[in-house]
Parts: C-alpha cells; sequence; structure tokens
C-alpha cells in the first residue's frame, strides 16, 4: 500500500464505484433538507442563523475522515445548542462579539477533550450513564428547549434563569402575545403535529415505500419553512405587523479568525465543556451503535470520540457553534441511502454552494416557524416510554429518570447531569450491597444444588452450604458477614463451611481480607471453612493472597465434590 | 416490664453479678491507663490538655448507653485530633477561646450527622470506603500526625501546610534542636520502641499470660510519662533547661458552657464535618465489629451510629473536642477484662476523681515525651502490609492505597478522603466494566457446560452458547454487545444464541434495553436468542419488561434443556 492511502480512512480506501450514485444522491438530499434546523439550532444557541450553516461545512468533513460510522451526520443539533445557551447566556448577551468568541472557545475546549479521550482510548467513559439517566436528561432538556422556544412562538420577550421561572413569566406575560405571529406559528405547528401523526400511515397506505415516505416527512419542515418564508414575503408581514423574522443571513464564507479567550474564561468553561464533551460522547456513540447494528456495521468507540472532538475543534474555527452526532440528520442521511461517509463530504461541498448563493432567502423566513420546528424536533426526544418502562423494571432507575431530568429542569444542565451519575452509581451500589445468600442442600439422586427452602433437599449435619449470589467488594462485605454469622447462628453445630461460589464473579482485596478474618475467627470456633465452583479468574488472583494460603478447609472444584468428601468424613 | 426499663439499654436489663467485679477491675485500669494519650491527643488536637480528660467522662457514658458494642471504649483518638487540628487551625489561633468554640461546634455538627444517619438507618454508608482506602487515609494520617510530633521531639517551632513542607522545615531547623528536649524524647522513644518490639515475648517466654502481657505492655506509656515527669521535677529541667511542658492544667469538672458559632462558621465546617462523620463511622463500626466476632457477639451498626453520634454531641458541651472508637482504648478495656458497657461507665466516674484531684500532676510533664507516645502510637497505625497485600492483590486496590495516602499527605485530609471515595468507585466500575464471557460447550456424557477454548466439549451446528460471567449493568453493556457481536461474526449461520446466565445476578433497566435490541435485531438476521438458567430475582424482573414479551426464543430451566431441546430440533 503507498504510505499516503495509510492515512486514508477505510471506507475511501475500499470505496466501491456503485456505492458512488447513492452517495451523491444522499449528500445533496441532506444538504437541502437539514437547511432549517441548522438555522433553527443557531438560533437556539443564542448565534447568528448562518452559523449554523457555516457548522455543517468542514466539520462534517473533519468527522467523515475521522469517525467510524458509515452514516451518521454530525452538525449543529438541539442538545449542544440549548447547553450552549445555557453556559454563556450568563456570560454574554447572545449574539454579542463576545458571545460568539466564548461559544467558539468552548467548541474548542470539548473538542479537544473529545480528542484527548479517544487518543487515551477512554470510549467506556461514555458508559458512565444509565439509559434511564441519559432519557432523563434529554426529556428534561427537550422541556427546556420547549419552554425557550415559547417567547418566539407567541411572540414575547421572557427572561428566567431557569423552566420554571420561564413557565411563570409566560403565564403572566400570555394575555399580551403578538397575534401575527402566534397564528404563523400555530400554523407551521399544527401541520407539523398533522405530518407526524397521521402523514406516514396515510402515505403507506397509498403504497409509497417506508424509505419514500420518511423522506417526505423529513422534507415537510422545509416545505412548511419555505411557504411561511413566501407568505411573509408576500404580505410583508415583517414590515407592516411586526413579525419576528430571521434577519439578517450573512452570506459568504466564514474566515478562519478565531479570537483566544483569556485563560479566565477558558476556566470558567472547563467545566460545561467537560459536561458537554460527556453528553456529546454518549449521544454519538450511542447514535452510531444503533445505526450500525441495524446495517450489521461495527463502530469503534473511540474513532467516534476522535471523529466527534476533530468535529468540534474544526468548529471552533469556522463559525464557533459546538456540534454532535444528530438524531434527525442521521435519519434522514440513511433514508436518502447514504453508504458511507463520502455522502457526508458531499453534502458539505453542496452546503458551500447554499452559504455563498442561497443564504439571503432566509432573511425574512418568520421566528415563530423555526420555533415550530424547533419545538417539534425537542417533543420526539421526551421519552415518557422510557421513564415508564425504567419506573415499571425498577423503582430505583425510575427516580433515577425522575431526578436526572427534575434536576435538569430545576437546577439546571450541569446540576442535572451531576445528579444523574450520582444517581446511577448510587443505586448500582444499594443494589450490589444487598446480595441475596442461600443456604443450600442436594436435590436426592442428582448433583443439583438448591435453596434450602424452595425444595426439598439432602443436607448433611454438621456441614452448611452457602451459596453467595454475588460479586464480594467493599460495598456489600458488611452484609455478607452479617448472613454468615445468622446462618451458623441458626444452625448448631457447624463444624465445615462451604461457600459456593458460582455466581462470585469478582472479589477486590476488601473482600479477601475479610474472607481471611472470618477464616480465622471460624478456626478459633474450630469450624473449617472449605471454598466451592470459584470461578478461574478468582481463583487467578486468590493464589496470591493470605486466605489462600491459611484457609483451614479446602478447595472443591465443585459443590458436589464437596458433599461427597465432607459426608464421608463424617458418617 | 415496667415502662422505665425499656429505656435501659439490653446490656443493663439482663446485668449479670458475676459480671460486677470484672467491669469494675477493667474500669479503674483503664482510667488510669488513658491518661496520657487523653492529654496527648488534646494537644495534637490544638487544645487544652485538661479537654482530653473532660471527654473521657459523659461522652463515654453517653456511648455506653446508646451504642452496641460491649467492650469498644470511646474516647479522644489519634485520627479525630489529627483532623480537628488540620481544620480548625487555618480558622483559629489553636488553643485559643475562638480555636475552642470552633472545636465544640465541630463535635457538635458531626455528632448531629451521626445521630441523623443512625437515627435514618444510613450504617450501610460505612461501606463507602474500601479497605485499601481506609488502609491508606489512615497511614497517611499516622504519617501526618508523626512529623506534626517533630516539633515537640526536638524542640523546635515548625510552620507548614502539608506533611511536605513541614518536613521541608524539619531538615532545615534540625540543628537548631533544643538537645535537652531531643534527649529526654529520644529515651522516651527509644524504651517505648523497646516495650512494643521485644517485651511481650520476653514475658510470654517468662510464663506471663498473653492478657497480663498485654496489659503489662499497656501500662508501659503511663510508666515512662510517670518517670519522666518526675524527672523533670526533681531536675527542674523544665525551668533550668526549657524543657517544654503541658503547662496548666486546670482542674475541676467543665462547665456546660457552649458558645453557640456564626451561621457562616457552621457552614464552613459541614464538609470537615461530614468527613470526620464519615471516617468515625467506618473506623467505629470496623473496629467494634472486630472486636464483636471475635467475642461472638452481634453489633448493630445504626446503634453504633447513635451511640457515637451521642457521644460527639455530649462532648460539644463538656470540653468540646470531638471523639470516636479508639482503638488502644478499647484493647486495653478488652485486656483488662471488660464483660459490658458498665467497664466504661466506671471508668468515666473514676475519671472525674482524676480531674479533680489529680490533674495538676502532669503540669510538668514534657511534651516531648507525649510526643513519643503519640509517635509510636501513629507508627503502629501505618499499614505497610495491608499497602503489600493490596498490591500483591490487585494492582488497582493497591494503587487506590497509595493515592489515598499520597493525597491526604501533599492535599490535606480532605481531598485525601475524597480521592479515596472516588478511586473505590473508579476501581468498582473499571473491573465491572469489563465482564468475561465465554463460549461454551457440553463435556460429553455430563451435563456440564465448559469454555470451548480451555475444554473438549461438544457444540450443535447453529446454535451458540455464551456464558456471561457478569452483572448487567449500563457500564459494561457496550463490553457484551461487542463481545456478542464479536461471537456472532466468528460462527456463520447462527440461528439460535443461547445466554446461559447462570452468573448474572442483577439486571438493570439498561441492560434490559439493551437485550430488547439485541433480540430484535437478531429477529431480523432470523436469529432466535433463548435464555437459560436465569436467577430467581432477575426472572422476577424481567416478568414487567418488554424483553420478557417480545423475547423471540424460549427461557430454559438449563443450559442442558436447551441443548437437548435445540440440538433435537435441528436433527
Amino acid at each position: 500500500m503507498p504510505l499516503t492511502c495509510r492515512f486514508l480512512p477505510g471506507w475511501l480506501r475500499n470505496y466501491r464505484q456503485e456505492q458512488l450514485g447513492a452517495d451523491l444522491l444522499a449528500g445533496l438530499v441532506v444538504t437541502v433538507l437539514v437547511i432549517p434546523q441548522s438555522l433553527a439550532y443557531a438560533l437556539l444557541a443564542g448565534l447568528p442563523p448562518q452559523v449554523g450553516l457555516y457548522v455543517s461545512i468542514l466539520p462534517v468533513i473533519a468527522y467523515a475522515l475521522l469517525g467510524s460510522s458509515m452514516v451518521q451526520s454530525v452538525g449543529p443539533v438541539a442538545i449542544t445548542a440549548i447547553m450552549t445557551y445555557a453556559v454563556l447566556s450568563p456570560l454574554a448577551a447572545p449574539g454579542s462579539p463576545e458571545y460568539i468568541v466564548l461559544a467558539a472557545a468552548l467548541s474548542l475546549v470539548s473538542g479537544v477533550m473529545l480528542l484527548a479521550c479517544g487518543a487515551m482510548r477512554l470510549g467506556f467513559l461514555s458508559q458512565l450513564l444509565s439509559r434511564p439517566v441519559i432519557s432523563g436528561f434529554i426529556s428534561g432538556s427537550a422541556i427546556l428547549i420547549i419552554v425557550s422556544q415559547m417567547k418566539h412562538l407567541l411572540g414575547l420577550s421572557l427572561n428566567g434563569a431557569n423552566a420554571w421561572q420561564l413557565l411563570v413569566d409566560l403565564l403572566r406575560l400570555l394575555p399580551g402575545s403578538h397575534w401575527p405571529t402566534l397564528a404563523i406559528g400555530m400554523a407551521a405547528l399544527l401541520t407539523l403535529v398533522f405530518v407526524r401523526g397521521g402523514l406516514t400511515g396515510a402515505l403507506v397506505r397509498l403504497g409509497v415505500s417506508i424509505g419514500k415516505a420518511t423522506l417526505i416527512i423529513r422534507l415537510m419542515p422545509l416545505l412548511v419553512v419555505l411557504l411561511a418564508t413566501v407568505v411573509v414575503i408576500a404580505l410583508d408581514l415583517d414590515r407592516r405587523q411586526g413579525v419576528a423574522v430571521v434577519g439578517t443571513v450573512v452570506e459568504g464564507l466564514p474566515g478562519f479568525e478565531f479570537v483566544f479567550p483569556a485563560f479566565d474564561t477558558l476556566k470558567m468553561l472547563i467545566v460545561p465543556a467537560a459536561v458537554m464533551a460527556l453528553i456529546g460522547m454518549v449521544q454519538g456513540i450511542t447514535l452510531a451503535q444503533t445505526m450500525a447494528i441495524k446495517r450489521r456495521e461495527r463502530i469503534d468507540a473511540n474513532a467516534e470520540l476522535l471523529g466527534l472532538g476533530g468535529a468540534n475543534v474544526v468548529a471552533a474555527f469556522s463559525g464557533g457553534m459546538p456540534v454532535g452526532g444528530g438524531l434527525s440528520r442521521s435519519a434522514i442521511n440513511l433514508a436518502a441511502g447514504a453508504q458511507t461517509p463520502l455522502a457526508s463530504i458531499v453534502s458539505a461541498v453542496s452546503m458551500i454552494a447554499v452559504v455563498v448563493g442561497a443564504a439571503h432567502f432566509f432573511a425574512r423566513l418568520p421566528l415563530a416557524v423555526l420555533a415550530a420546528t424547533i419545538v417539534m424536533a425537542a417533543y420526539t426526544m421526551i421519552d415518557i416510554r422510557g421513564l415508564r418502562q425504567a419506573w415499571a423494571y425498577d423503582r430505583a432507575d425510575g427516580l433515577a429518570w425522575l431526578g436526572t431530568a427534575g434536576g435538569v429542569l430545576v437546577l439546571g444542565l450541569e446540576t442535572g447531569i451531576g445528579l444523574g451519575v450520582v444517581l446511577s452509581m448510587g443505586t448500582l451500589l444499594l443494589r450490589a450491597s444487598t446480595p441475596h445468600i442461600a443456604v443450600i442442600g442436594r436435590i436426592p439422586g442428582s448433583e443439583h444444588f438448591r435453596n434450602v427452602e424452595r425444595h426439598e433437599v439432602q443436607t448433611i449435619p454438621g456441614v452448611l452450604f452457602l451459596r453467595i449470589d454475588e460479586s464480594l467488594f467493599f460495598g456489600n462485605l458488611g452484609a455478607v458477614e452479617l448472613r454468615l454469622n445468622q446462618a451458623l447462628e441458626q444452625s448448631s453445630g457447624i463444624r465445615h463451611l462451604v461457600l459456593v461460589m458460582s455466581a462470585v464473579n469478582r472479589m477486590d482485596a476488601t473482600a479477601v481480607e475479610v474472607l481471611a478474618e472470618v477464616n480465622r475467627d471460624l478456626a478459633e470456633r474450630n469450624t473449617r471453612l472449605h471454598l466451592a465452583e470459584v470461578k478461574g479468574p478468582v481463583q487467578d488472583r486468590l493464589l496470591h493472597s493470605e486466605l489462600w494460603a491459611s484457609l483451614s478447609g479446602e478447595v472443591f472444584l465443585s459443590a458436589n465434590e464437596a458433599f461427597e468428601k465432607l459426608g464421608g468424613q463424617l458418617e
């Protein structure tokens, strides 16, 4: 292989000609369809609308070259947009030059963090959050997004630090809504609701394939936006009625300007950038994985981190808005038939044409209609089904969902996700700290051992078989010791205690120490401690421990071997 | 039972007359032997020496009435003393009236926290820390204590915020040591080292019983202290040579005065008090448990919390020094033959006599000798063996030890313990995030299934048996999915995938969702997903899940049942 080729991504080296047509078409479709959301998310982030288009160019190419997913599309997304707004709006006036500098810095810092995590192969960090916590976070953020768009839908100016205050303000000012804005916004919203609710079914009944139906549905926001803009221009609604519109959309490509912020500013952005990187990581990798499984492909979590990190670093220098893996962008890409990341590169290149030639058309697009598309997208992100399932399965998981979503709404995005991490870990520890331990005996005529309380089993007088159904670690040894002592007290005259370790997958140093103490104490009471069915990895570690050397009893391969041998001794 | 009796602790209601003699004797022995350490730890905490005696009265009685351990002795201890000094010395001059007020407030807040934890039955919180982390924390604190005593041993005045700076300062000022102080301190230290190193063996060889030998060893610090005081008085070393002595020890009982500190001060003390409560909890409960196991008794973690909390609250009003369960105090109590907490009550009552009548004698006790007893006690707390064992067993546990001890020395006590908690959890998650998964087959002529890579086993073409050796939770599903896909790719034409769940002790909501997705994806590829050997508690939860309803395959009781049935279908 020539040297230069080694730096090309795998998909490009092995590109097959028959994929080219599909990729070209998909790329063009994506460019057109993502225009409204790109403008909308830039506004949501508190940035000039054209920035959303800018970061649909170079960051997209960076991800295509570095990432591992064949079909994920990276660009401006709702979650990072609302996070950008939440983090930066207390620091500078949205849309101001300082604000734009801060947004670029935020994108840079979180991009560098993602790159570093990728380089250090820390992809497993994306597993720090449980599904209920992720679902709760996204749902809470979606509600925050919806509430934040109400001012555009109603033509009001609202202020409030969190969702609750915004809602109070909203109810107070509601009667003063701007009716032409409300009318056009509601019309757009209702159209989108109808599209979402009934159109797919109707199209499929008319004989349209699912793939095509998806594309038609995805086309609707663009049509609504175009139609609304035409109406505004035709009736001069912005100038005569005061309907708020996007305003100047600067045409032309962005320069590679980047103002490096002061060190103190950077320090202030580190925690928000880390939260953004974590969320971007979780969302991007989960999304890429879901699509890869459907297409029987494999993604590499660390390559994903490099792709997302590279995209954000590049974004910092070309407009300055943080980007992420987009659910609806990727769905469009997939439905349009993309085969490889070449489709994304095509869409990036054709976006240049939009930026240079067509952006001015969106200057008179009504904000209320963009808000309607954002509200609709955010609405689909609220995962009540996820809450219901988690609640039904395990109250603790349900509470983690509610805690995270509530935290996001009341305490803000960063505190919300922090609460989520704590709740995830807390649930895990709580469950693992109360292990199930059963006294077992042998089912007559077999080699199987079962709980003495649930089955008719044989036991040997003076020999106690205990099965521990949990890995042993510092958090559950207290409970294990307690249960052990209870079992020993209940059955008097025990001379042999056999711990059946078939479900003990791991033991930490604390567990080995505690078992060594138990072994010593039992020896003082003239009771021998035996182990049975110790797993290979556990045994490998135990060989280096004090317990192994000082064990008063034997190590049996199976509970049955222990039963035969100890039963024989006592007879 | 009369109503009043219901408020008496169990040991008092069932008190047997034959225990009385032993308890009386043990109480008197403890009173005398703990005098030097009580004075020493008060000085270590930056408080007037008599405070150490004060908090050996009422707090001891509070613990005796509320706690559950029969033999644990509560009082001033080294760890809480050094923590008190570390927390309060930046806020006020040690020994000043403000300092004493702050110490009382610290004791009160941490006591209330312990009481609250006990009332809410949060005793399991004491399991938040792994043994290597506790051992590392105590070892690091012990080194800190030793370094802090060097100024008394050498007669220097050192300043430094952490152990490192203190050490640098020490080396710089070493040549200016006060030689008479150094001589008397070193003599005491060498005597104590000899006592520790050789005396027990020598005594046992002379036919002294282990119990008596222990008491004689424990008596030595008091003898050294008395002897040194006599020498100082005889040679007038304090007045003529300037050897530093304890100074005025106020005689008489403390008044019940308590100055409530300002709210801002309280707020500042909350985190340190919480750390102190956590450490006190861990130390107290571990110690009580160790002794209870030896005596075949049971302790109740929540009663322990009430006991420790009550003792600290009372301490706040009677001298103001935080207290804890003391290792050496309890060892003396045990060796002296204590049977019930009555021994502690006896020691508390006789301590009143010491405080009223004998305290002035300690005014000319040289500080260097007290420092020697503290250094010796701290030296025995350094648990290098714990580090070596943890390191040999698992590098991650060893690193947790080193990280915690290093954190205590370089970053301070609170940051050190925080680092320890993070390291404990991190190790746990890291281990659980890389589960062992094996492709298994049946050993011919048996019902046993083993790893295909390690044993000669039967397999069925088109059927894949996978055993997952770990509970499934959000942190390891990525690894499980990856391994699953690898296994499916390696063996082509798989129509049935059987997950053998014998080692899956728990599944969280995330795991159920992911398995439901795997089930769906496999169905699309014409592969059925079966489960085998699902544990009772896991199955109980799965019944409420989407996975259970949509599972494409069956749930088999045993891997063998699946093997028989699926093998039969395909033939």
